[in-house]
């Protein structure tokens, strides 16, 4: 069963969003062991939507479009799959219903505008959107299945989780995909290819490899693509297995997880309270950190210290350390990581400090200088990176390359 | 000109990362009067690149790669051109002759599996790699131009910006897309529709509009498509001046901006120093108040306080308000800026402490609910939303309406 995605949207086109929810559709599919095979994105445009859907029917049986069902005039989605499936565009008395009780919930007057969302295909099924105004519309029409969502994002992942999966497992398929990821840390991707290509050469033809690099780490993912009746989980671990054998030294964790969910784990298995010194990073780490559900058992709290008055009266940095090195360099992370110790009560402790850019920058410290530190109550370890990229760029590159420090620094106190 | 963008890479499809390559090409085009008109994204697979080269070399001129250009097997994208142009794989010396001189500046060896991102099309120009291995290519066939770029987003970005945009616009190309933003706040999308949509039907043929709703924020995005010869600015900006009159209570700022912008602006501009304190947003509202270059002229510094006694400790907050209102509750976060515009001698400061989830909720208080405060020597505005989202989606909803939540506090006080 194969499935395509059709996004619609000017603003993905144009790049003012990020399509956050193609990325997220295809994670709850592969939840489910079924995959995108192909996705395209046109813009707001009915001759665009209609061209789109023609090239993903040709191979696919299952058509998901998200965007373009909002009440303005520029949501033409259901107008369009109107015109392809050549069926009139008629009010839905269900859509209707469940709007118009949506808003009195809400205390909200109806509008003209908001009633053009009950409007799709003749004989297409509403599906009722648990969280915004518009309904999704489910359309069986020449063998295949055409699937509207709203783009908004949660309103988009409440409707598939609720409605249009259970659905979809209800369909007739052939093959499900099975995965097994690992995260490595600290080692380039074609160091980590040389190291396992001549394993993976000799692989099923059902396997497959691919690699995922990012900032300081590269995910390995394993993907077997079987039949429903011989669902073969364990050829796929011990499989697994051996590549992670190959890897062992570089092996940050086992499973599609981030660097932030295996430091919780390890903080949490040694009893580890940490905190956390920003300057460069402004927040991004304790971001990060705090992305994982259940952060509250280890993390104690994080200081973002913008200037060096702050550091001085809340990390108790010393002033003439300020003078005499300044703020980016080994001394002053190394005091903010003493000061987030005692500040926090912590038992293990991280600070930045760099030039993100684009202003600060000079010849002895250009943008992208950063020191970054990690220690605990028997010492600190600090580093310098210097990145060669924009703000955005360089703040996103030193809380990952403080992720992975903290991590080494965790192995070598023998935590993990 | 048509410009069509192929995407390639499973881990797409799959949703293991985000496409933000895509997101970042359509922002540097349009800031050059281009737009992508079509974007497709298939696997790492032979077929499927050829396929989708195919589709989009059917109404494109312009068809821009990225992807599938690193050095390991499951990387297709110069065979995939090789075989769709009809034109054999060769190494290309120059390509040969940079990487070899990339990695002796790293001073690191060749290995065999590096050597192959040389291969591409014969006939095809290289596009040197500025921040990495894997070269770009520029191939004309058959009346087109296909570009190939690396799929990791500095790589691309860099070799976009200084190779592929100035030989772009050096092509013949009928018309350019002109674009004015708007961003509002506290209005839904529907209400703004009902605003302007009288307005927005006595536009001319040429102009769109379009509605980009985010938490708490919409952006209208008015989009002029003129001739080369005709780039009427002018027209374009009093038909703008005319919406945003419109919508005057609403508006937040002019341009493409975010509401961190914004509020960079308007502290800077009223010489104010601001300080947060966050619980729930662990960290989400000092990252994107610092995302903004120079936000150390007016951002004092934050704490993420994620335990009880941090509170008590670094903020002053009562010990007895904690027992009896709880951390989540209207007396906390009052508490909570009071301690921050002590902690960090700033003039505003503001607060959020909720229940992101999963955990931690109760009857009285479930997951979702969220307390935010802003404040100053004259006083502080509380206010208590409920979120029905995940962890993710909460914590960003809460950072989102705080930063709401500020702007609606300074433009009350007068400072905006």
């Amino acid at each position: 069963m194969k499935i395509a995605l059709l996004v619609v949207g000017d603003e993905i086109l144009l790049g003012q969003v990020t399509d956050s929810n193609a990325a997220r559709i295809g994670q709850l599919l592969y939840a489910r062991g079924l995959g995108i095979a192909e996705k395209l994105t046109v813009g707001d445009s009915l001759e665009e939507i209609r061209r789109g859907l023609g090239h993903l029917a040709e191979h696919a049986r299952v058509i998901l479009v998200s965007g373009g069902l909002g009440p303005t005039l520029d949501d033409l989605t259901q107008e369009a799959l109107a015109g392809f499936a050549g069926r009139p565009l008629v009010e839905n008395p269900e859509a209707k219903s469940n709007l118009l009780a949506l808003l009195e919930r809400r205390g909200r007057p109806v509008n003209a505008i908001q009633l053009r969302q009950c409007r799709m295909p003749e004989g297409a099924e509403v599906l009722p959107n648990a969280m915004g105004t518009a309904p999704g519309t489910w359309l069986e029409h020449d063998q295949k299945v055409f699937i509207a969502m709203p783009g908004v994002p949660y309103e988009l992942e409440t409707m598939l989780q609720n409605q249009v999966l259970p659905r979809l497992e209800r369909l007739p398929r052939s093959g499900v995909l099975l995965h097994r990821t690992l995260l490595t840390g600290g080692i380039a991707e074609s160091d980590l290819a040389a190291r396992v290509e001549s394993w993976a050469a000799g692989l099923p033809p059902e396997y497959q490899l691919a690699y995922l690099p990012a900032l300081g780490t590269v995910r390995l993912r394993l993907t077997a693509t079987l039949s429903r009746e011989r669902q073969d989980a364990a050829g796929l671990d011990a499989h697994f297995e051996a590549m992670t054998h190959l890897l062992e030294d570089a092996v940050v964790a086992r499973g599609d997880v981030g660097i932030e969910d295996r430091l919780g784990e390890i903080l949490l298995n040694n009893k580890l309270g940490l905190s956390t010194a920003e300057s460069c990073t402004g927040g991004s780490i304790s971001k990060r950190i705090t992305s994982v559900a259940g952060a509250s058992q280890y993390y104690r709290g994080g200081l973002v210290c913008y200037q060096n008055d702050v550091k001085i009266s809340t990390l108790s940095v010393p002033a003439t350390l300020l003078e005499t090195e300044g703020a980016v360099s080994e001394a002053c992370v190394r005091a903010m990581v003493e000061g987030a110790l005692d500040a926090f009560k912590a038992d293990v402790a991280m600070s930045t400090s760099g030039i993100a850019g684009p202003g600060g920058g000079s010849p002895g410290k250009p943008v992208g200088t950063v020191w970054l530190a990690c220690g605990d109550a028997a010492g600190i370890e600090a580093k310098c990176h210097h990145f060669p990229w924009d703000r955005h760029r360089n703040i996103e590159a030193a809380t990952a390359y403080s992720l992975l420090h903290l991590w080494k620094f965790l192995r070598q106190r023998g935590y993990c």
